[in-house]
């Protein structure tokens, strides 16, 4: 253990005009810790313009989680550092109890896009080492309790190495007069891809085997404590044609009696054993607004495959039928099995919340497979990815489209109409990021800030929600290559650990963004039913404010915005 | 001094899936050393996946300047490191001597938009200290000379630490069939406005005293060696409103006895003492394609500031007109002044590549600025920043369009008939980038690959070249705080060194771009004279991969557009 460490951070410091002439700082002193934005991405060469600053201030309201950071450097290494938060103590004896917080420390991930290595997951253990001059990032959750009394808390967040030295911070804890409900009231729409082979493949178990049910349950927890509203359901196999790198396990077993051919599709069986217990899974966990089923034809893209992999019952192996959208065994296989998916859904009482499922699908494609809805399930939902919103014959019941078209001001202008008609016929229309763009979006070497923005995103254009591809597609080594052929982060909010799922550093900001919606939402139902157009005014600027995607100076951070959304609310809520 | 290191950088080699358990490599061993793409930066958290390797390659043209990059990490502080190259040695006793080779370091700059120390400065120094697990960039630049013979060389790169442990390099050079001319002679139009204030203010020199005009010399050398075109002179005091932080000095003294009224303008007299030793001085060094002269009213944006500073001769101090374009008292003294600077010109023979330079006024300023043109000096050259070409009375001479009006695909469909027929008639038509965007660009933190690229943009739209706003506009304490209200790196290429200027990595790039621009101007015309329509097709399949803006897969680097380039040329180039 090295109690005593030497600041070089000084690296830089260097003699004005003179020139690059090193100036070694080389006093002994201790390390140096400081508050820093959650909204950046603590790197191994992470500065402070501000080294001696101790206050850490947080405001939130009563339910909302809220993050803070404390990064950490020494010249020396540090052998069990940790972080601890003590008891917020408020007015008249109110408390909220450390309990409410947990610690964590970044981990760094080699990413090849930029070839530095990268925190992101947020690991949840007793103590952290950290090797010399490679900054640290000590992450602290906050929940404050629903029931928590508004008002000001504070108390200490001390970061110490074992048996040596420590920093206190204070820490203020502003509780706002108004509850953020549970994320399942949660009003904004979130629908990330889940991948349970995924799950299967980075923990080393059997699909569907009971060890991958108990992993699914801790990883359902997960998204629905972070706002997931939908569920992904593979009802034929690798609908994405392993575009994750391994193939997408699907829930729905096809069954057939030996080798499958034309004018025979009625011979086939379907076992939704699974898909029942996936769903359930998913809907006790909090994840209940919708099913989406993928897919009747494989994405994304002008593919137009749509093979079939069934169990032969005679042989008891796997077969395929290699199959074409639009082509006669496609339609007669469709033609059946959608009335039975139609029936079991039913059955369930699931049919109200499930959607036939498409990702990019062009508008060709789509517009045969409408035509085949229409004559065959006229009355299923039907969900698109990418834009195309149907016709007058058959809207999608949802519209995802790709932010570049929100961006562009002259295609938002003429999808605008669009977005108001769908959501005022309480229909879906939210939008996504996938690999592109570069900006703003969530991987590895995306700023932090961008996780945050891309919910006030969906206010500002007034849409439902947001999707993404993918919450849990794995890559093979993910801890020493999250890259595989998509950006670092594509694939991932969040990590296989030891005990289920860690949290990445996108995903908090995310959530965080998430909460900062629908504080806007409160803020703005309490500024309508006042009559306070100045308000509503305030607000309409903080979500400008919030949502700059570039700028030629410095670009605010979202919480600056989330800050405006909160005085409206210390304004106007209701004080206790 | 430590010669024994341990590797920690295998923090984030966990054990598989079982989760973030930490294992530390802890064996002694020694620093670890590997090249690295010159393309992309070196960061403290810098890693390799293939820490073993020990080849270096590099291939250009005679007279071409390469780089290299070998990244150094230790787990503990290594002391006195230096590169160190040795002769190279070709076919029949041919060599390329190590004094052709700069062996220098990169050094780490506190960077507020990612908060990270960010490696940029090139310092050339004896040895440098490299703190514990901070990644070392040693960079190595070479000058193949002009007369070498093309064929293989190869030699050594040694990285040591003094006295201690030394890992060798395998450097092999291939020197290809074709001579890159001197950058007088380059082919490529490159317009990068430099500022004599922000060299007189960060050296602590007064403008235009002699230590002002020794460095000057210094920074002049190194733009011309880079590639750099154009002279910039301030005709009038402050010609952009200080938005660099400073006051831009004149070149031009304007000097009036007493308190100007209007209609006396004709008691102006102008020094253009400044102004004539500053051309000669860029002239000498080898910038000398022409002269940008700003300007007749202040820039960027829509304001009409043309406010004139003057020396009261009586009073012997500076007085202020306030003036607004096109106001009486801008028509009267732009009406005298105008024929006395064109006069001065011809005097010196620079009058046929001086311009009127502006930047960024919108249409309705410039419309105005050339009906005043015509009527009073209508043979003056213009030059617009931003992209109004003029219109059939009075065509500017020079456009510069903005990097987002090429991207944009309707937008370049517009303008590619008046691509075409300004080149055609001989006339500058150029591209730049500034504070927008966020990518492509050379900001800090930009990834390198985005200099080297920009060039490559140039011929893809068969433009002239590149202009950017500043090279050396350097805010006040810029090794501390390399952000002023741009982003970090938007005012400056070179830092301010002890001996004058110090290259940074974006510089080098940036060049390397050049060059490459230059090498593929030479395959085009061997791929032309040869008649192989083949050739031509690689080389625009070349342009294409070099120019890629963004991707949802892996983005190649130019490096790997140039070897292809490369390829033509030691096909067709002249065997010795």
């Amino acid at each position: 253990m090295r109690k005593i460490c030497v600041i070089t951070l000084a690296v830089f410091f260097f003699a004005g005009c003179g020139g690059p002439e090193q100036k070694k700082n080389k006093e002994l002193t201790k390390f140096q810790a400081w508050p820093a934005n959650i909204e950046v991405r603590t790197c191994p060469g992470s500065f402070s313009r501000e080294p001696g600053a101790r206050k850490i201030r947080l405001e939130g309201l009563s339910g909302e989680i809220l993050s803070a950071q404390v990064v950490v450097n020494c010249s020396s290494e540090l052998e069990g550092l940790s972080g601890e938060i003590s008891d917020l103590s408020g007015e008249r004896g109110n408390v909220i109890p450390a309990e409410s917080a947990r610690v964590r420390y970044g981990a760094y991930l080699p990413v090849d896009e930029t070839m530095t290595l990268t925190a992101d997951p947020l690991l949840e253990k007793e103590t952290v080492d950290v090797p010399a001059n490679q900054a640290q990032s000590v992450w602290l959750t906050l929940k404050i309790p629903a029931e928590t009394a508004p008002g000001n808390y504070s108390g200490r967040f001390a970061i110490s190495e074992s048996g040596g030295q420590a920093e206190v911070f204070d820490l203020a804890v502003e509780v706002l007069p108004a509850a953020l409900p549970a994320p399942r009231q949660w009003s904004f729409y979130l629908n990330i891809w889940q991948d349970p082979s995924g799950v299967a493949r980075a923990h080393k178990v059997k699909p569907w085997s009971e060890e991958h049910w108990a992993l699914l349950k801790l990883y359902a927890s997960n998204y629905a404590e972070h706002g997931m509203d939908v569920i992904t359901a593979g009802i034929v196999y690798d609908p994405w044609e392993s575009q994750s790198g391994y193939p997408y396990e699907t829930t729905v077993e096809w069954k057939y009696p030996g080798e499958f051919t034309r004018g025979t599709a009625d011979k086939f069986t379907w076992d939704f054993t699974v898909f029942d217990r996936y769903v359930q899974l998913m809907t006790e966990a909090g994840v209940d607004r919708k099913i989406d089923c993928f897919s009747m034809v494989k994405g994304p893209g002008s593919n137009k495959h749509a093979d079939i992999r069934y169990l032969d019952t005679r042989s008891g192996r796997y077969r395929d039928i290699k199959i074409t959208l639009g082509d006669p065994a496609w339609k007669e296989i469709w033609t059946v099995f959608l009335p039975r998916l139609r029936e079991h859904l039913k059955e369930k009482g699931w049919y109200g919340k499930a959607f036939l499922a498409f990702d990019e699908k062009p508008r060709d494609d789509m517009r045969s497979i409408y035509d085949f809805l229409l004559s065959v399930a006229p009355d299923f939902k039907v969900s698109i990815a990418g834009g195309y919103p149907g016709d007058e014959r058959k809207w999608s019941d949802e519209v995802i489209l790709h932010v570049n078209e929100l961006l562009d001001e002259r295609n938002l202008a003429a999808i605008a109409p669009l977005i108001r008609k769908m959501r005022s016929e309480g229909r879906y229309i939210s939008f996504y990021t996938a690999c592109e763009p570069y900006y703003p979006n969530v991987f590895l070497f995306s700023r932090l800030r961008e996780a945050r923005l891309l919910p006030w995103l969906a206010w500002k254009y007034g849409l439902s929600g947001y999707l993404r591809w993918a919450v849990d597609a794995f890559p093979e080594d993910i801890w020493n290559q999250p890259n595989y052929k998509w950006h670092s982060g594509d694939m991932y909010f969040v990590y296989p650990g030891e005990n289920g799922p860690v949290d990445g550093m996108r995903w908090e900001l995310f959530r965080q963004g998430l909460e900062d919606y629908e504080a806007l939402r409160i803020a703005w139902d309490m500024a309508q039913k006042a009559g306070r157009e100045d308000l509503l005014d305030k607000l309409k600027a903080a979500v400008e404010e919030g949502t700059i995607i570039d700028s030629c100076s410095w670009i605010p951070f979202v919480g600056e915005a989330r800050a405006k959304v909160n005085e409206v609310i210390r304004e106007l809520g209701k004080k206790v």
